[in-house]
């Protein structure tokens, strides 16, 4: 198929690096690792219908594919480098081509990623992208590492993106600047690259909020075997959030909404401060909305102090 | 999507490699590259109806969405390490999700191969595989070395897979012994990895045959600013493709049919007999089919010595 999609990103995206002996044009491209790293690979899919409504532009859609993969190497603690795309398109409009090569390159730009790798084919709307990054050996944030006592963190504002997904149903997402800011998170999720980095010796075990933060984080307490409880009122929540939405939705957002790609981590008691500092001066922030405790499971306090039982509309969409 | 296809995957397949340091099961894998390898990276996907017909058993898409990828490691001549699989499937049919990992599992166990990322969704069936390798720096068989007075070979047959298409979509693709044959090679074809590590050092330009062989070769000589002379009486031809098909069907399937995935690649006439030698060793096989010529394009000269004519029935599919 021969729409020019990944020449279009290749000559907008980085090309000086040396690390990128062959690029795109052979068989395969060639790759250096430098010396004394790790390297970080993870792929995902964005469908249409699925992962973005039908009527996304497609600069979203080329920002979202390559963020939501650079939000698992940011869960990592890795640096981005490079990759690959493969684009399935029911027609090659030039417009669409073009939206999604902008949407991508612009997203990779700041992190000097090169594109070293592609395939377009015709059949239903899809884009699978694999990334590419560094990390130090031992270095990497792992889900399986927290810890009986630490201290459980997200970066940013949880809720928005579904909160933005409910205005674009509802036909509400250019209502004013609440709604436009709550569906610009949904479709452009900034991935917590610089935080991920930062985190590095400090957290204990980190994810990214992909499926929701009870899904999530219960995949950290999953692999580290231990439990975790959240306070509801503690939860990050932006001001459009809490404009648009009564408190009850809010929470609900908050906890169960997915799409946020912010980052979800536990610390030790004893780098709390530093990483409160770092991550505030890197501008995304931490807030501390909980505790790893013994045992399994996520226990969810509302803002009176009561426990929620599974089965509150916060829990709607959490399958443990 | 919880249908379990990537775990059945890696259960079947390599878990004893050494430079895996963490495989599936967090935000991302981390690998160790040997050190002094360079890593090659592809990335390709097979959609239903396009690349393989709707009624292709679910082992053989599995087996196939790999061995086209393998196949472009082969073609640089690189050693097949990791693999990445992007799943999407219309339902969770456990039957075709069987099917798809034991065909993938059954060609990654040879080389050790290890799946270490994937991400299965809801939508049109089709896979995206990225698959990753080593080569030594500088040693990779590139398109853009082809040299004025190379000899020109492929491995294998060529025109068997497009035959094999013709007779499944004539319904005739189990008729007898040579009918399942050529399917088979449609379905299932055979990276050429051993031979691709064998040319390394003595092929100066190297390609698969994907998209048919005047297409693939005209990408050497695109690449290394030369032209080529094949004559069609050399192309090497299965007997179940001269059985069931007359010589100019035959000729026009080994000329511009894809899908073959063999190496078609050029060599200075001092290594000539050594490759002839190694790869028959391999049982492959090469068989020299033209030399590479000063100019541009590919000219195709008949069993008579006749230059054939672009628009000729044998250049139908080819689009220079």
């Amino acid at each position: 198929m021969e729409f020019s999609l990944i020449e279009r990103i290749r000559e907008r995206t980085a090309q000086g690096r040396e690390d990128v002996r062959l690029g795109i044009g052979d068989d395969a491209a060639l790759l250096a690792v430098p010396v004394g790293q790790e390297l970080a690979v993870a792929i995902d899919t964005l469908v249409e219908g699925v992962h973005f409504p039908v009527a996304t532009a497609a600069a979203d859609i080329g920002w979202k594919a390559l963020a939501v993969n650079l939000s698992d190497l940011a869960a990592m603690g890795a640096t981005p480098a490079w990759a690959l795309l493969a684009l399935t398109l029911p027609n090659a409009d030039p417009a669409v081509v073009d939206g999604l090569a902008s949407g991508f390159a612009q997203l990779a730009q700041p992190y000097r990623l090169a594109l070293v790798g592609g395939d377009t084919t015709r059949g239903s709307f899809a884009l699978s992208v694999a990334v590419h990054g560094f990390v130090p050996p031992g270095k990497a944030l792992l889900r399986a590492g927290a810890q009986v006592g630490d201290a459980v963190f997200v970066t940013g504002t949880l809720g928005d993106a579904a909160a933005g997904l409910r205005l674009v149903q509802q036909g509400r997402g250019s209502d004013d600047a609440r709604a436009a800011f709550l569906v610009e998170r949904l479709n452009r999720p900034t991935p917590r690259v610089a935080a991920g980095l930062a985190l590095r010796g400090f957290a204990n075990a980190c994810i990214d909020v992909s499926d929701g933060l009870l899904a999530d984080l219960g995949h950290i307490c999953e692999a580290s075997d231990v439990g975790a409880h959240v306070d509801v009122a503690s939860l990050p929540r932006s001001s459009a959030l809490l404009d648009l939405f009564d408190d009850v939705a809010a929470g609900d957002f908050a906890l169960s909404g997915g799409d946020d790609y912010e980052l979800c981590f536990t610390v030790p008691l004893r780098h709390v401060a530093t990483v409160q500092a770092d991550l505030a001066r890197l501008g995304c922030g931490a807030t501390r909305i909980g505790q790893i405790v013994q045992g399994r499971g996520i226990k969810v306090r509302d803002a009176r102090g009561q426990w929620l039982e599974p089965g509150h509309r916060g829990w709607d969409h959490f399958k443990a």
